[in-house]
């Protein structure tokens, strides 16, 4: 993953494998190496950027930078909570590093969140390097139970309003979390207005797997759609979720007056919840 | 701009040297080099990439790639196109590598396309490499004028329905293209009721700059707006275009039956439109 550098002085850059086996790589430089560790599911390293702060990286992948990871977060959460009239039980599979746990904790009906991360180790290393991220983890109304997503939703019959699939990417430890007996779970799992937002990659490099995704929820789910957020770090600089609902539509049960409680939003607003259901003609084909 | 790598063939990767100072950049595998030149203004290079088909490199910083210029050269055009009710008469600055050209052509109103190119060997190197960018140059609605851009507009005065600025960037010989003066005279080149869209920048990089040239399109234009593409060879995965406009505004004066009427589009449509128009918070404070 690095190579050095050592025309003038050492330079140690960040580059994703599996996106150089592409053809196509962000390159980032990185400062320091504050941590890498092997936990007993992936590897998980910390690095001090230059242009991003803070990033980091389970099994390669960029999981978060301090610089962005608001794009993420605040999409992957308020889309769905300004849409659920009153989202008071929410369980967030993955997620281990406490973001989407911030950004749920602002509103101010929820009462509980189960936080369901496979990986202890995330959780631990989130809250030491990432602070303004993790902050929240220790909040009251925060459960953090160390299961298998997958396994945890067999039996939480119509328990949640909001679930959040706050993964990593289709491989590794992450993949029973793209399949499809998962999400019939997930499905049950919700209340009979329940919810769920789902991480669902880029329209420029992972339309085939959207596609196949989007069919199956679409089974599943009686309301599905698909939107995006702009994100640098990123593979092609975007990355989609799918809104999957029992109930609710995404734009018209919007609530615009939830969005004027929240505070500290730097990307989502009433004008970025609707347009990011907007897709160019190429992926609207696909969905 | 390349590094090879001998550990077990001979690879070739294209990397932005500007990027790399900011300490990021996107890492593309070239399979071959088509087309390197030094012209009278600048350096031309024409390469095959892995992920994105051939790609067009000037000054070291990518113009467009054949897998997604549909993205740069639609929302370019059919915007401003889109919001006028009967653009016939259009100047492109720049854009020599005939994509603009091709986009503003699908509008049937229009009557004449004056080209203001700088550099004839950008507008030969595309006809030869990139036949499906080019293909409208040579249509008898188009005249191409290599002349400096900044110094053509000082002699159009009220002469445009339309000016698209599809420029390089803010360095080299683009450079005047970002300046008030450039402005002041595009704005005297249009009719009383025209619109000018220029590129301008990403959200995540170009904050200041982007902030400092609105500043000034405000003062010069009555409606000033900025919207946003998607692109993932540009950095950050996205560019924005300011919308400078004398009279229509670029959402109430949008005409969705114009959309309807063009064909091949793979990114705008009426949603694309308008939803590029909305901005996360952290840039909107800025604009």
């Amino acid at each position: 993953m690095f190579e050095e550098n050592y025309e003038n002085s050492t330079e140690l850059w960040y580059e994703e494998k599996l996106e150089l086996k592409r053809g196509v790589a962000l390159k980032i430089k990185i400062e320091n190496i504050l941590c890498s560790h092997q936990s007993k599911f992936q590897k998980i390293e910390v690095f001090e950027t230059k242009p991003f702060g803070r990033m980091l990286v389970i099994d390669g992948i960029v999981m978060l930078t301090e610089a962005d990871e608001f794009c993420y977060h605040e999409m992957i959460t308020h889309v769905g909570m300004c849409v659920h009239p009153k989202p008071e039980n929410v369980l967030i599979i993955g997620g281990g590093d406490g973001g989407t746990v911030r950004e749920v904790l602002k509103h101010p009906e929820v009462k509980k969140v189960d936080l369901c991360e496979i990986d202890e180790d995330v959780i631990r290393i989130s809250k030491k390097f990432f602070p303004n991220v993790s902050k929240s983890l220790t909040d009251k109304k925060v459960n953090i139970k160390n299961k298998d997503g997958a396994e945890f939703v067999k039996d939480c019959k119509g328990k949640y309003d909001i679930i959040i699939v706050d993964s990593t990417d289709p491989i590794g430890p992450g993949k029973t979390l793209f399949e499809e007996e998962f999400y019939k779970n997930v499905y049950k799992s919700l209340k009979d207005d329940g919810i769920a937002i789902a991480q669902c990659e880029s329209i420029f490099y992972h339309l085939d797997f959207i596609s196949k995704t989007s069919e199956v929820l679409k089974k599943i789910f009686p309301i599905f759609s698909y939107y995006y957020t702009l994100i640098p770090t990123y593979p092609s600089g975007m990355i989609g979720f799918a809104f999957c609902s029992k109930k609710y539509h995404p734009i018209k049960d919007f609530k615009m007056e939830k969005v004027n409680r929240l505070k500290n939003l730097r990307y989502y607003n009433p004008e970025t919840h609707k347009s990011s259901f907007s897709l160019p003609n190429f992926a609207k084909t696909f969905l």
